[in-house]
């Protein structure tokens, strides 16, 4: 059967991944809508491709260039509303939310909304507003499957046994490139070294999010939510090889863990295809010749990141919302050198810490926290 | 729900140790039937703690032992029908066949016959007869459940896809105590030498046979009938810390694998309480102290027997009987020091050559063919 695909954020490392998967799936894959933040000549050049009948770009000041490069004319959605509008305007059947950040959430609540399968690459979406995602879901019949390499490898795993038989879960954890530095040396870390990882190749943000392991909180966050977890069934192991996805112990003591090669397009293709597996355009991990896989315990005093992602994943409410918002914004000024790579999860521990918490807040009060945390990050940088 | 439960082979390694696992599930378990080759004493105290409805003892040289140590009267059974008799006599759900050996097959069949779920330890009874069982097992919608350490693993890693997307499997096997000795060395190897394993607790018939990797082989013809699958989708990797019980990949390349202590509680358990798990009595692995797992092509110049079993697996019909046997008596043998280490692989593969080969045999061809193997063996040696 055809599948109608809508893609939010198709010029980033996710989006031309997920269009490289599509491309391999063949014919039954149609791509109906792509939408991208700011790169029109990038997304002109998909869509002139693919002809989807929609487009969104959420930078209306690159609407005009977007329009100019366009050879046909599909619909075109602009400003803060474009990607939920295009949601509504475009009959779908996967949503593939790759946006990076807060700035996915209107749209993948609004396909949730509508019951479509949700294949979410965007955990900052589950993590700001897991409690308002999840139970959504619930009403309306939707399907969120993790693109996460980790949530998808845990997501697989659960299959080997029933949920409630669940014990435990591992996040594997690459560590990063800063993995055994000493926390002197990581006072001095700078952009550019922390934009080297050594495994996988990424966006610039979660990259550093995966130097300051904050990715690896986030994951625990949205592990809670994705896999109804008590935070303290969520454990974080490092894996420096990242071959490892992650695993899951169940009751009877047997671990089960899902393997391959880091390379993003197996769980974007899980996600579109689950149930069913089809052959993936990523290399095949070849077990011969990987020798050996290691494990060992995450040092939580250099990367306190994982210290706050337990904290978060346990209280919830606009917990989640503020953490990721102050990242968000220290990763954006460390990248411009006017925050130091420590700064970054001190000021989110400042914002967990100074924020007014609400234990059950509306999806408005949501947005709120999340103004005021990007905003107080700001400010601290001035002073 | 209550489960009866009849254990044949309930004095060996694996009847004892699913005797443990059974306490531990607690009084929705009831053993109702025990049976042992020779063990009349353990049998008998066995029996006498667990006051099954029926018992029964091979060997009929010791029945008068047996009933003696009796403290109360079980139905009995003795002699080289008592198996079989008893999976006839009792009321069960479940079957455990932890037989060492041939002996275990007209019980194992029996039970598959009268459509009970089979927790099969007795990996021969496959390497035997898989084209009479396998068939046999979908008409009486008998649900066999391997008990092999290796096949559980596959079998709970195959749950986390179809069954058409499995690709290949990797059995993994320590490598046994003569992983790292060179093939003049090997030739030397005593008795004593070969009944240290490194890394599982067996009993002496299958320690020989992980130090021969004849356990291996029977393992990749077992696996070729209980999941069937062609005997090129079945690969053996080397992987001494016997972590890694076994791996699935899948179409995708997604790699699934099941992990844990080297503990025959943990399939034994699994097998019974499918597809529910519960706590277990074997020790957890913890993930954060076992530092690295390794893995390494085997050497099939110094192991001939996996060169053996793929060639047994891909032959079928009479291939796996004849190879099975020749492997019984010849560690028989070897045990007896009338044969030396490399020999048992030799004979296996010399009674393979020489045999009169049938393509589709029935149960009494196949016993035929057992029963010229073992002459065949034990004539070779005395010239």
């Amino acid at each position: 059967m055809r599948k109608r695909v809508l893609l939010l954020g198709s010029t980033g490392s996710i989006g031309r991944n997920a269009l490289g998967v599509l491309d391999a799936l063949g014919e039954n894959w149609k791509v109906v809508a792509l939408a991208a933040g700011c790169r029109s000549a990038d997304l002109a050049q998909q869509a002139n491709r693919l002809k989807p009948d929609a487009v969104a770009i959420a930078d209306s000041d690159v609407v005009d260039d977007l329009c100019r490069d366009l050879a046909y004319t599909p619909a075109c959605f602009t400003g803060p509303d474009a990607l939920r509008n295009l949601v509504d305007a475009v009959d779908f059947d996967i949503a593939i939310c790759a946006v990076v950040g807060a700035g996915g959430l209107s749209a993948t609540l609004r396909a949730v909304e509508l019951g479509k399968r949700v294949a979410l690459a965007n955990k900052e979406c589950m993590v700001i507003a897991g409690s308002i995602l999840i139970p959504l879901a619930k009403r309306t019949g939707a399907t969120i499957l993790p693109i996460d390499s980790e949530h998808s490898a845990i997501f697989q795993a659960m299959q080997a046994g029933n949920r409630r038989d669940v014990r435990r879960i591992y996040l594997t954890a690459s560590g990063g490139p800063f993995r055994t530095w000493d926390a002197d040396a990581m006072e001095r870390i700078t952009v550019d070294q922390a934009l080297q990882h050594p495994t996988w190749e990424m966006g610039p943000k979660i990259t550093i999010d995966s130097a300051t392991m904050m990715n690896k909180a986030l994951e625990i966050v949205e592990a809670r939510w994705l896999f109804d977890l008590e935070p303290d069934q969520i454990d974080v192991i490092i894996h420096p090889e990242s071959i490892v996805h992650s695993l899951v112990e169940f009751c009877d003591g047997s671990i089960v863990a899902q393997l391959g090669t880091p390379d993003m397009r197996t769980p974007i293709q899980y996600a579109l295809t689950y149930p069913d597996r089809q052959a993936c355009p990523s290399p095949n991990l070849d077990l011969f010749s990987i020798g050996s896989l290691t494990f060992d315990r995450p040092d939580e005093a250099r990367f306190p990141a994982l210290r706050l992602g337990h904290y978060v994943a346990q209280k919830g409410g606009t917990s989640g919302t503020v953490f990721n918002a102050a990242n968000e914004v220290a990763v954006e000024l460390f990248r411009r050198n006017a925050l130091s790579f420590g700064d970054i999860s001190r000021f989110a521990e400042k914002i967990l810490n100074d924020h007014t918490f609400i234990a059950a807040p509306t999806l408005e009060q949501l947005l709120d926290a999340d103004a005021w945390a990007r905003q107080e990050v700001a400010k601290c940088t001035v002073c």
